[in-house]
């Protein structure tokens, strides 16, 4: 996500109460890793039928995330969390599943660690978003 | 959604040990009311831009939790629970967003009706699925 | 899709010269096979690994084309003619794909069928447009 | 797009006829062009009603696009041409409506730039695949 776009972001949410004390660089990594998660899952959907409706449903999930953090006029504090839960919950579900087969498929294992760094992130803006309410 | 499709996903989930005991019909009336909700979202979100946002994210979620029903077998219970209380988060800012336009906009009160439709929906699959665990 | 939701559609197309001419009932058709394709295909997808990338595409590409259809304020007669396109050869693939297990797949064969009502539809919609034209 | 991740997919393409002879890199720059594309057009939908519904429509369109590069098991020349055609006509519609927004629109300038680099890349795959045919 280039600078250009995250200035326009930012300045669209100063004027929202909930998310004007936000550290941008936190949000913007939350929104590369979730492309980064979607990315992965989709390719590791279509490898093996075990993990590919986890998968699936992790994509659409983490896709749902990075857009709806460009749409950040449309969110509240509580739908955000709520959102970053899901996400959090949809990423264990799908890594779980991949890591049983993470030894012997490059996808799953690319996949397990793309959803472990989307949590991480979702993480991280979870402690931002406590850190300053 | 017509019976030949409940049927083929209801054999899908006879072989979840957690989804084993879900009424179908429960879930197909809340797949049914998510549908709705992303539509009628996707139409308000083009009438006026004070909602526009909260619409985006609200179709976006809604759309994101049907396919997610479709594919349960890429779900688990505590990542079905929180997408659950997401969708119920996201409708609930996009309804009280939308029914502070429903006196003067047909759409904001069609899209406040589907948002209160989806939510009833989706705490009824909670319930469901708390008296079944 | 409800009366009321067409009628806060159709009051939009009204003032889009492209638009104004077309036969709603026609529309609504269209969108509502679009929507049973990405239910369908979506259901399908986590069958069997044969079929899953295509029903995949299918799903994606069948939802994109009725949100779009949601959103005419956004579409012009050239981008909506091409979209129709990509989703009636999209609908071909999977439909392809599909009927090679029709026989022993309940899934493929539902799958096959709503990819077949999708393509009629899309097929309806651009007949109309060019009559119109 | 990572390098890890092209590889997987690399894999996946060898077994295809119709995709064999594909340029991963001109595949990866389209898939990162979709990418910038989806989340230019997404802030930009969030700015202004008058480009809203084109932008998420481009958003859609160029979402589904990379997601069907990443699962070109599913697709077959055919669909992929008239996918790619799909989205280089609602690239035109969104980069049309921006454009006239652009000299006091910083999320314009960029979803029309965003616009203009999606076409150019989806048209380079048209190229490499009409001189692999």
């Amino acid at each position: 996500m280039d600078s250009m776009m995250m200035g326009a972001m930012t300045q669209s949410m100063k004027s929202m109460p909930d998310m004007a004390a936000m550290d941008m660089s936190v949000l913007q990594a939350c929104m590369d890793a979730c492309a980064a998660c979607e990315q992965a899952c989709t390719v590791c959907s279509t490898q093996m039928m075990d993990c590919s409706p986890a998968c699936m449903n992790c994509a659409d999930m983490a896709g749902t995330m990075m857009r709806s953090m460009l749409r950040m006029q449309g969110m509240t504090a509580a739908s955000m969390m709520a959102m970053l839960d899901a996400c959090i919950a949809m990423c264990q579900t799908c890594m779980d599943e991949c890591m049983q087969h993470a030894d012997h498929s490059d996808a799953c294992r690319m996949c397990a660690q793309a959803c472990k760094d989307c949590m991480d992130a979702c993480m991280a803006v979870k402690d931002m978003m406590m850190a300053s309410a």
